[in-house]
């Protein structure tokens, strides 16, 4: 599972290749062929250069936005002021989630569940956004929490050799940890050293209800494609059931699981949500992300090989400040007179998003939406706050990182009861 | 794995569906539509209600047949005489079968693989050649063994419950031990509970090597059937390279491995041994056996839900008697003077076709050929011979059917060094 759209954090730019499935492609209005919006957990995709409609995308999938009143019941039930990702629509879709607040509020817990596909060394921070929902999830609801590192889906797909994958994965779970989740309620587990037993006859039972027909629909699998990548979605839809841990639920079919990520993964839990009710469980609930945007602006990718498109969790306060500087999109104005006429383009300027992103203080961002928005503020001023607020972020994760131990990381990811897991 | 042809031990007869490959299907000589031979790993089935044509097979697949001279070099080697499956052509066909004669010359050892798809409460006479055969090898080479119990497939094919596949696969765990395999040198495995760490491992790797179109090409698969069955031939590839038992072999590479099968499991291993070079290993041997005819007949199928088409290791001596006088397909004569005149049909009689299988006495089997050929013996006399041998048999297995323990199946199937196995 790669929560943040498997190092693609956004739309491609426009590629000259129809879509496949497009038989008549349509013509865009310069004369060339229009490219559809296409998210998949593999790619992610605008159409026609642009970034991504999640509109058309929530319509397309099935899935509800996530509404003011449901934010507020979380806030209630909690007893905890909701997260900005969910004040600010970052965390903007759903399915069932009702149901899962439902249960709660009637007593009855559940549990989360997200993951990563390890394929790099180390995180940038498009990888944190779901790892610090989910444990805002975990403080607020106090609830078990699995996460899936699957090094098997990196090692079919990006060709890695299983110890490679596996030392990714570890090191991934480092990362992971350092966000700050309670060891009395996580469990982290590398699909090459879990998957068996009761997992793997999860894995069994879901794969013999779901055709090849269907995976070919549902992730555009094609006859080339081999069939290690075929035979995996049940390996990431298995965590839905409690039953691939009865070491934390025994033999309880009945628990509830809540899945947060980015909304490309949206796939895997579509079919899951089929499977479910057909093997005598719940379907589980999602609450899915948009995608946070690569450095040059949300209709360019974030990529692993392209060192200047992101921010990693390695990176120091130097490079952060020179990339900010030097590749963030700005949305001011060419000129001074001009800026201060128009305000900045605040659809377009990563500075700014980034801060909806990252800056907790609602009046300060407020500010800089007014002022930025305004032309009374300049891009620098912008991204010097942006610079100084990353820094900070950055070397407090540096320094929990270091204080990951080898002997944490087995501690975390050891199959074992937790037993005060819903206290 | 279903080493005796998935409970269709032989031809069924030839239904009136035209094979869809063939677009154009050949009129037979009665003006309905020709049936060709289909064997694959859950159907084998002859021309036009006819038996298998094994050259045509054996061509088809692209193996070889066993030669005399091999037969001969396997007595020298093992210092024992061959085993009668041998010296009748009941394992047939060979692929590299030399090469691990040539290895085991040179001091180098091999191990053996086999295994059975648990889909029945109990073993019929046929599901047993495989094991005779294969202890007949671990006694002459002193080699170690695995055995596959492939629980995931049945739950897969036959839509069985997990539990109840697992229950069938330690049951007839039990009915393979009663075999004599020696525990110092054998471990038993059922899919369900061995699959996962270093075994899983091989798995992802050889399912990234194979392509649905290959698959489809290899086991006639189609796109309505379930990622279940497409993403299952490398769970039975998998125990072909040493890594997969870690507590056998180390991380040993270089043993090789032969595997006695019925030839049904040939596309399995075909598949196997083109992935097996890219990934390090040396291509399996294999040693392949024909079907075990059906009490009615060759073309007619072996089958669990007509308990009167096979004799099962549970069968009472009665049953045996009644069975074989009531059912067995005779190619005697129609009178006593016609039989006289031209001797029994020895090509379509199956009580002499199971003597081959299972009379060891090669003088006395002689004798049966040339007086019941010739028209001197009558049915009766043949059939009291198998009656009689067959009920010696089933008693000798029920007695040590008996004396297995649960603690003996736990120790069979736990994964633990074997100190002296090659010993």
């Amino acid at each position: 599972m790669s929560p943040v759209a498997s190092d693609s954090a956004i739309a491609e730019a426009a590629v000259a290749t129809p879509v496949p499935e497009d038989l008549e492609p349509a013509v865009a209005a310069d004369g060339g062929e229009s490219v559809e919006q296409n998210v998949t957990p593999w790619e992610v995709q605008g159409a026609d250069g642009q970034g991504i409609d999640y509109d058309k995308l929530v319509e397309k999938f099935g899935c509800q936005k996530l509404d003011e009143a449901t934010i507020a019941r979380v806030e209630r039930l909690t007893g905890m002021p909701a997260h900005p990702f969910l004040k600010r629509g970052i965390f903007f879709a759903v399915r069932d989630f009702n149901d899962i607040l439902d249960a709660y509020e009637a007593g009855k817990k559940f549990y989360l569940y997200t993951g990563r596909g390890p394929s790099s060394e180390s995180l940038h921070l498009g990888h944190l956004i779901p790892f610090q929902f989910t444990k805002y999830l975990q403080d607020a609801f106090k609830v078990p929490l699995v996460i899936q590192l699957t090094d098997d889906e990196k090692a079919i797909w990006k060709n890695l050799s299983v110890d490679e994958a596996r030392r990714l994965a570890r090191e991934n779970a480092k990362d992971i940890i350092a966000c700050g989740f309670d060891v009395t309620r996580t469990f982290i587990f590398a699909d090459f050293d879990y998957v068996g037993g009761p997992f793997y006859r999860n894995i069994v039972q879901i794969a013999r209800c779901v055709t090849y027909n269907q995976v070919k629909g549902i992730f555009g699998f094609t006859n080339d494609d081999n069939i290690g990548k075929i035979g995996f979605p049940p390996v990431q839809a298995a965590p839905s059931f409690p039953t691939s841990f009865p070491h934390l639920f025994g033999s309880d079919r009945d628990i509830r699981c809540l899945i947060p990520c980015a909304i490309d993964q949206d796939p895997y839990f579509r079919m899951t949500r089929d499977v479910a009710p057909r093997l005598g469980y719940h379907k589980p609930a999602l609450i899915e992300s948009r995608f946070f945007p690569a450095l040059q602006g949300e209709n360019t990718k974030m990529s692993a090989s392209d060192q200047t498109s992101a921010i990693y969790v390695t990176d120091t306060a130097k490079q952060i400040q020179e990339k900010v500087r030097k590749y963030a999109f700005s949305g001011g104005r060419q000129t001074k007179e001009e800026h201060r006429a128009l305000g900045a383009n605040l659809d377009v300027d990563v500075p700014f998003k980034w801060l909806t992103f990252f800056l907790d203080d609602d009046e300060q961002l407020e500010a800089i939406r007014r002022d930025y928005g305004s032309g009374v503020m300049f891009t620098g001023e912008v991204k010097d706050t942006l610079i100084a607020l990353l820094q900070g972020m950055v070397a407090r994760h540096q320094a929990a990182r270091t204080m990951v131990t080898e002997e944490m990381v087995d501690v975390f990811m050891s199959p074992r009861p937790l037993p005060n897991m819903f206290d």
